[in-house]
């Protein structure tokens, strides 16, 4: 039997459907089909909006007939992250407050996905406001990682990692403020984007965190990811941290080579971190330096504050925006939201513009590094996903708080907004690793065209994660 | 006897200058010999730079003598607020704990200057870090105010106010924070400029709260403060804030009328104001209908909370920027300084975010009105100066807190980063009175010419203070 066209990728699948030899609707009845095959056992949608998709692909399906093909993401079903406005209907933000929660209008970025022909299949889950610390969602429980059902996927885009990872969706979206697309994708075993800060426009997405607040596409292949980006990068007078960069397209910007370009290695990203995943991720800039680039270490001194910097940044802005609903309705928090939120009424406004400063400082370190080398390679993650309810995790036989690990590799580029893609490159006991490629600002199409040329080398790190192979 | 040369004005001064009929030899030893004069009376300056400022002004004589003529600044004396660095000199800040302080480089502005051909007569008195709450510096004794020598001038560029009103200086450079500038300007007598955020490198100037300082020119008129303005804006590398605005001569652009121009009037900047102050400020916006300026009501309802998070900003960034002094060197300030240092520390993360965020509706708010309105007209100060030592000031019989009003209607602007001039409206009681003319940011061209307008209109608010007149 032919491989069902959910497991396909945006490259494989937008020329078939501008072709008219497969239709949108014959593609969302395949993912349609496999959310419900696994959603109980996943659950990676809080909500799925499978009449809605239909209409969509009915819809793309008469338009490219009509010789109306609008492009790559024609057709082209995308999950959606439960924290983006989508007019008239319910955002739960995975959240109690906010379950009944109906936006009178679209986030930006689902304005652009429509206007490109996207189908969306549904909101995926996430942890409570994108905040919660673990993956336990207490009002619409844990999504589950399709490479081990016992383990999480990595959060707060948890769900939109799970239905891409398991072919319940072609392509999601997430956001990150401290590492929420990276660590699902990394986690799951597929691709995840933070863009350069400002290139997506963040309206209508309920923040987490103002000043750090990213979104972005988590896809099965960097070229799929870039189609995404392409489509909802630029200008937004509605976003005031939009950032007016000139147009680009990602996509037509692979080189298919490395050969020359400089990769930095930080000795900061290499410490303390499990050893399985430090081997991946040092035998994958080895097969890059095969193929010609060119590996250098550099030092980053102020990334010993960069953690201190991102948790008073986090806390203190997500409890900024909280403050009312913790004052009224407190109770209806989860424990580990409850706890941050609390937190975050601590720093003082010293503490927060030190933190501040702190980030400047790095701002311009990182800009001397990119005066170096093309591109910085790191570990996503420095452990393994762990078992679901678990605080702690195991690095090389040391037992560490979950929390003071999982943004340690992510959050310095929260901090910075440099753009980061992460990208499976290895696995360890049957779970996927990822590492981070990261640019300059605004430098997505070099690090898209590293994790390009790094995924055609190993088609070995490809799917099926172990939930579809039984 | 003619007019001494350093009651004159650089667009008096400069044709004499670039034509040969004066000397900046002359010019510079009639603005010593004020200082000479009145400076022990004043007290506007810390330091003064004879020798300095002779030697700049015989290289001025024998370049334009040789027929390198720099422009209209080019030999005239500009006194420099403490808090801007020159390099191998001692810059104060009004402080003891900085009294020796000797940077090695210069500010961004005094290297602008000197490449224009200024001299600099020397270093005014200011508030200590440009942050105590009265005129009385602890460390170098308040500047008095030429109009009551009694009275405050105003701070805390209050030397600069002194030193220009006086005659003491052609013009001066000032920083502002919270009405720093325009407080002192409105005081003595003359015109001060706040220009848009950003427009002018803060390089070299000791900041009291990043994101609300300001460095512009305070002068006798409105074209003295374009020259200076135009020979100081302009994209600087060195300060993170700086803003690549196009550059723009301000000096060409006065269009010697208002006729058409939209003058809104927002009746939050008229309310509690000391009746005197009022009437002279309508009387001046009514003059100016009179030359065929439209005047228009407008409202901004954000603005009831711009003190709140004018106070928030700059006490938490204050607070941050001297937070190890204050940790290890607390009796080393003033009781002024040290007591807000200390309530600076009190604010949390969340109140400062909660003011960034009223910030930002502010700004928005702004913004629509620009698009109705050319500028906005209001008072500088809701109260007339008062006596040196007074913690508290009369507004219509009834006595308030003077650190509530005195930056009530200048903070906004700091808040906002709009650009704001200061002329001299009136007296009441013998002493001045001004009003602000804001525009739109980067509107400097239109707010100068309105303010040119009115002082063609009413030369009899010119000099001299009575300070000169006895």
């Amino acid at each position: 039997m032919e491989k069902r066209l959910n497991t396909k990728t945006i490259s494989e699948l937008s020329p078939l459907l501008k072709n008219k030899e497969v239709s949108p609707v014959e593609l969302v009845d395949d993912v349609l089909e496999q959310i419900e095959t696994l959603n109980n056992k996943l659950n990676a949608y809080i909500e799925v909006t499978a009449e809605k998709a239909r209409k969509q692909a009915e819809l793309a399906e008469s338009e490219i007939r009509s010789g109306n093909y609008r492009g790559p993401l024609h057709g082209i079903p995308i999950a959606i992250k439960d924290i983006l406005y989508v007019a008239n209907e319910t955002t739960t933000m995975g959240s109690k407050i906010h379950r009944n929660f109906r936006p009178t209008y679209s986030a930006t970025v689902i304005e652009k996905l429509t206007e490109a022909g996207a189908v969306f299949p549904g909101k995926t889950n996430l942890h409570e406001y994108a905040w919660g610390a673990t993956n336990n969602n207490p009002h619409f429980g844990p999504a589950r990682n399709p490479w081990d059902p016992e383990r999480i996927p990595g959060g707060s885009s948890g769900g939109s990692g799970v239905a891409t990872a398991a072919h319940m969706t072609i392509a999601s979206l997430g956001t990150d403020t401290g590492g929420s697309i990276r660590i699902p994708s990394s986690f799951c075993g597929i691709v995840g984007l933070k863009p350069t800060y400002g290139l997506v426009s963040k309206y209508g997405c309920f923040p987490l965190a103002w000043s750090l607040d990213h979104i972005g596409p988590m896809a099965k292949t960097a070229r799929d990811a870039a189609y995404i980006l392409e489509a909802m990068a630029g200008y937004d007078p509605k976003d005031p941290t939009s950032t007016d960069a000139p147009a680009t397209s990602y996509s037509t910007q692979f080189m298919e080579s490395v050969k020359g370009v400089k990769i930095g290695i930080e000795p900061y990203f290499f410490d303390h971190v499990d050893e399985g995943v430090e081997r991946a991720v040092k035998q994958a800039i080895a097969s890059l330096e095969r193929e010609g680039a060119v590996v250098e270490t550099v030092r980053i001194p102020t990334l010993q504050y960069a953690q201190y910097a991102e948790m008073i940044t986090i806390l203190s802005e997500a409890s900024a925006i909280h403050h009312n609903h913790l004052v009224e309705r407190e109770e209806d928090f989860g424990d580990d939201v409850r706890f941050l939120l609390k937190l975050g009424e601590l720093p003082s406004a010293v503490d927060y513009l030190e933190a501040q400063q702190i980030r400047l400082k790095l701002d311009h370190e990182f800009m001397e590094i990119f005066n170096k080398v093309d591109v910085l390679i790191t570990p996503t993650i420095p452990f393994l996903p762990p078992k679901i309810g678990q605080d702690t995790v195991w690095i090389n036989g040391e037992e560490v708080n979950f929390l003071d690990h999982i943004i340690r590799f992510t959050g310095p580029f929260n901090l910075t907004g440099l753009p980061v893609v992460t990208v499976p490159c290895g696995f360890v006991q049957g779970l996927p690793v990822g590492m981070q490629i990261i640019g300059p600002a605004f430098g997505e199409g070099t690090i898209l065209n590293v994790a390009d040329v790094f995924e055609t080398l190993h088609p070995e790190l490809k799917y099926p994660p172990a939930v579809l192979r039984k």
